[in-house]
């Protein structure tokens, strides 16, 4: 059977297409990536050509279309038994889960406000109260799963929620965040990850720049 | 063991609680179920005391707090391997896991401007031109699913991908929306299963009134 297919947008900016991008990497599954840039003040009707929302990322696979970044690391999971993307333990898996899902469902105004920029120099921003907000929120989860299990990643070994975060160490990076000692740690651990390294090497070296994106 | 513990906000009106809630139900699971009503205009400080995010639903399973209500659907689905819940084909469970995600991550016209109510009557409302296209956009996809698996439900039998769903049944009936044929007959299934008659008739009868969400 062929590798699956993922389609990205722009590494650079794109950070639905991070997650499971350095997901699969980190579990050593193989997939043919294909990057699709934004298609700028145009509606991305490229996307429209392989996504069902219009959107990236999308993973086929066996000639099963998946789209939503957490939808498409569920499945290479499931195939993928022994990559340990969701933790074996009951319990972790069900933080994991909890903890990857208040990531689609929250923090609106930090994601708005601070776009993921793998190449923005690091410089803070003015913030309002509910940036402060949900950025004190992240390090707060973040915390207490790092003591609760003693990391060195959310749940111990690298997983899935720890995909689904990644853009936010980004973003709470390059804006200049305050940060506690804990959440410090843990944001240099992820980009110390070689998946990690790549995938930035890769977004800083782009040609696109996207105005919007650009805070 | 105790049965688990479902904390959820009114039925008439917690659109996110009556997605585990019905889930739970269809499945045959037994939970303890306990209704906090929304404290209006002061923040829901009653949540905090149990839930990790100030929102419900919360599920308390062995003492392991479980929050978001797809993650709540997603653990009681590894307890209860029997259930159904997700479903049994790989390909299908792929589909229902994307499509309970889209739930999550869009619609945001449409779940700002029609909150879900489960004793209003139904009348139309003015809409816009993003309400109109998260309507249209739900409606292909139901219509989709239920064309390449036959229904009676999204996915076949009843399974997590309709609980997800579940509100915006009610939405696109008591706002008034125009539905295709298929959807339409879809909502009609959902409406008149008895859990979800269950939960419609305990809406109904609660005293509160909570303004900003009747639309």
């Amino acid at each position: 059977m062929p590798d699956p297919i993922l389609y990205i947008g722009n590494k650079n900016y794109s950070s639905w297409s991070f997650r499971p991008w350095i997901g699969m990497r980190m579990a050593g599954i193989a997939f043919e990536e294909r990057l699709v840039p934004f298609d700028m003040g145009n509606g991305n009707p490229a996307f429209v050509k392989f996504s069902p929302t219009g959107k990236v990322p999308v993973l086929i696979d066996d000639g099963v279309t998946i789209w939503e970044s957490l939808a498409i690391l569920d499945h290479v999971s499931r195939a993928n038994p022994a990559s340990g993307l969701w933790p074996d333990d009951n319990a972790r898996r069900s933080r994991a889960m909890a903890v990857s899902l208040e990531m689609i469902s929250s923090f609106s105004a930090l994601r708005s406000a601070c776009p993921m920029n793998m190449r923005r120099p690091r410089a803070a921003i003015a913030t309002t109260a509910a940036i402060d907000a949900d950025a004190a929120r992240i390090q707060s989860l973040w915390d207490e799963c790092l003591a609760e299990t003693g990391g060195p990643f959310l749940l111990g070994n690298f997983s899935i929620a720890d995909a689904m975060y990644a853009p936010v160490v980004n973003r709470l990076d390059v804006y200049g965040f305050e940060t506690t000692q804990a959440s410090a740690g843990y944001m240099a651990r992820m980009k110390a990850l070689p998946a990690w390294q790549e995938w930035e090497a890769a977004g800083r070296a782009e040609p696109w720049i996207v105005e919007e994106d650009e805070a």
